[in-house]
């Protein structure tokens, strides 16, 4: 049985784009991505809302900078197999970072975090999956574009994840997954997705595992 | 489906008094619970060993002040219907508090921290439950005895957890268990549980959990 | 006899926009608010010069972060019948955070704060009065205009403080008072407030504060 | 008219050794002690339940080690013409710093703080009037001894406040005043004062301060 | 015997613009300083990559913050006889600060640390040297051009350094040398200096120490 | 040319026991143990008085937590061959942690901070050597013995480190040396050196730093 960590923000969290309750556990990518592996892994689902890979934001009661909470996590769930990484869209928002290199970079701190954590100590690190964020969308929401800094902000910086994720992903030896392959968001709020495009990541990233973990 | 947070340390993550691998799955406490609870609530397990419930302990890559990371990780798992804090043992080494009056003091405290985390933003708070860690039991194990400042500290201060919790509890309004009427620790090392004595805390937290979620 | 906390940045200080003095005691609007109360109320002045609503700012000696120091200055001060919140200037300064949208976030986030506050602990909590900042004016004062990353910036986000600010007031269901409706900065620097401008504000929040606490 | 800050723990708050309510207004040290000054000064109360020197304790939401929000607090009431230190008491809780030694080397880093914060931008230091804690007395008080490690700790350490504080005092070249030869504690929880005895201490200190202010 | 601390970023560490290995030792400015000073001064070289004035920057192990790290590098090397504070570069980001006056204005905070801090408990400040950084130069490396904003904002702000050094210098009274006018970038990065713009640094620096040290 | 970092407090700064000036750079045992190694490496100081392992003291302006400063100074000195680690003196006051055991516990923690640091980033991490401090010695020094809890306190757990800090060198894998068979405290404060025991460290750590290191 592997054991892998789901470690997100709110699209991992399940959070509505309509401002309603959490998906329902079902459709959570995490457990969609369980369910693809047949009993054969256990996925962990760490999603906060808001969360940034390695930016500060006090705007909540939650530490939402990835990498001041990380360690913590590391050593909840261990031992891992797998740790998958997908953050970076609230790092778009100009008083977090305010672009999609940023985001990128922050990312790659949690891969070095992830890697350092366990070889400080002389434990087997898991590998590591760096998953770049679906596609945001077109809205009209007024405090979500005001959250991302406008439309065009929003879109511009999004399309570059991929990119910047990649190359990271390439140049630290680590497998990648862009969820806009196949994933995009609500138009309500332009980030959110909806229960379909959810479940669509965890099963978008069945075959990618099953490769890693040797399933 | 009810929704519920175990927030512990070592005993509730599994850490094997003889300093093997974690306990199996199938052995921790919060697994025998959601076991019990037959399939009416999930059991969502946040263990991390050495946390303490209020106090610094810089001696980890994790951050083991369990007030600090406790915002975070009822915002990554809500909505919730019963948060189990079962911390304290930590507290009794004498650099992090030392005494269990500072422990069920600390412990409090995450009471407060889940009160105020929900009233915050107006949403509704979770059911709690205290728990007072299980009995220690003699050991020869030098490096538990240097960690807890000697058997004689760890003995008398463990006997008045219960005292120190159940005040607590009563005072505050929330539910109290003592783990000690159902577990003790292995005389390997004194304080952690055997598989055996770490399901018995998960099943004999199935009648009072059932009682307070109505199931 | 009631008690008001007025938690505010320079504006409350009393920053003399000429680079001079502290305002006279008599000049500040917290004064002035507790003299047209007429003896039925205190009022406790915590004016900090710099202070952003949830954001860090480090090139001071003083924690500029109004999220971190506020629960200490709530339990210095209670029983607070009245907190009144004036705040958000500063976070228009784009390292800062940069918009009003942001400015009115945080502030937001000081009412979720002293909600939660007394909520942990089962205290009654106070009545809340967020006030969005008074308007700012042209000036020619380079330095400020470095500060707050140029007059256009400076104009267009503080004209949105208002509406920010009062839908914020609407959704937390806490009073709102708009003090650009009395107040207008000095055109010195920009920013800061005559002694006459800085009194109406106190003036100004009179009818609004008696109202509140039924005076 | 001068400036005082009365910077100091639950004492300075005015907390009721009954548990009942705060003191009232008047009855507070720093309200008698600007009564004192007849007019020509204005006294602010800064006064935090279980405030210490320069040690955490995060058992509380309120940030309880003096040292990191005393520079909030100096800048947002400048310019100031003398600081009051009263504090100590919680720093012999065992968990906290556990000796009037350390708590005088606590309060001497207040003195520090206090100087270097104005040297650092060229503006005029306040006098300090260093203040050792009032006497606590016996009780059978269970909860506060467990606080404070029992009543053979308490009374053998806060016996020594006066030694330490006044030798620190005298290094440093601050004023210094011993609470203890004006006030002591309540026999019901055995360190907090009965109004008297908190007046008392503002009494005390009139000659002293007007001395030091030249009234 | 005179000593030396020289406060910087990878520009005083020796970083490699072509991303190799960092300078030789002999190539380093402080090294470059220490022998122009002709065996009357020590020079303690303390250049952090990625190291920003005062502002936070999680996404390396190090603390990149300057301020946070300074009192404890002060107190290391003490007695110090100067300060050399050469940072501001990496302010330039748009997540750190974005902007030269910001970087001045951390940089002035670390003057006001620097006196603050021997003044706090009696010992003698060092002298301070405030030194702009040098001139940025074009570059088609899009990692660097990613990271600092894109050339036009990297050229825009760079011109800037020092005329809002000098000011800042000025009005603390410290002293002032422009780094642009002996050193400018290696266009493989834009930023980082060759072996012989970096030794120059050191070198132009010699006159002016010598007569701040009265050599 | 070898780099070699010494990770200390103030036996490696050279505080002197009789309160007057730091020792001479001739006589720190830094330098000693470079002059010791023939022109084959550089020996950088890093000792701060008052460090601590890993624990935390806020009685001084510089940060003393060993564990929290440890990776900027890595990444300042890097490329480095060898990291010397003597600290845990200070551990031994009660306030700071109190014991040998937790001291040892803590250097642990800065051989792991130091493995983990490289390993993030895939560099190649440099050797370790592991010092337990030197002998402390009878004193009637009042201050010093309040400070560490008095003689008893301070023999019992001095003599322990050895064997502590021997045990967490086996286990990690590091060189270990034990300073206090080759040098012990005046007993004008019964912690501090001479200058002839200081420079005995040094020169004390040549034969084994040479068999590290190859030279």
């Amino acid at each position: 049985m592997k054991t892998i960590l789901a470690y997100g923000d709110s699209l991992t969290y399940g959070a509505d784009p309509g401002g309603g309750p959490r998906h329902a556990y079902e459709d959570r990518w995490p457990t969609a991505l369980e369910k693809g592996l047949d009993g054969q892994a256990r996925v962990i689902a760490e999603g906060l809302g808001g969360r940034a890979t390695a930016y500060d934001d006090w705007t909540a009661a939650a530490d939402r900078n990835g990498a001041r909470i990380l360690p913590t996590l590391l050593d909840s769930h261990k031992p891992l197999d797998l740790v998958i990484i997908m953050l970076g869209t609230n790092d778009l928002k100009p008083f977090v970072a305010g672009s999609a290199a940023y985001a990128a970079r922050g990312a790659r701190r949690l891969v070095e975090i992830t890697r350092g954590h366990f070889a400080a100590t002389g434990e087997t690190a898991p590998q590591i999956l760096l998953v770049s964020p679906p596609a945001v969308v077109e809205t009209t929401n007024e405090n979500m574009l005001g959250n991302f800094g406008g439309l065009d902000h929003l879109f511009r910086e999004s399309r570059e994840f991929a990119r910047h994720y990649r190359r990271h992903a390439e140049e630290t030896g680590v497998a990648f997954f862009d969820a806009a392959t196949v994933a995009k968001a609500d138009p309500r709020d332009g980030v959110h997705l909806d229960p379909a495009n959810t479940r669509a990541i965890g099963v978008g990233l069945v075959p990618l595992v099953k490769q890693i973990l040797g399933l």
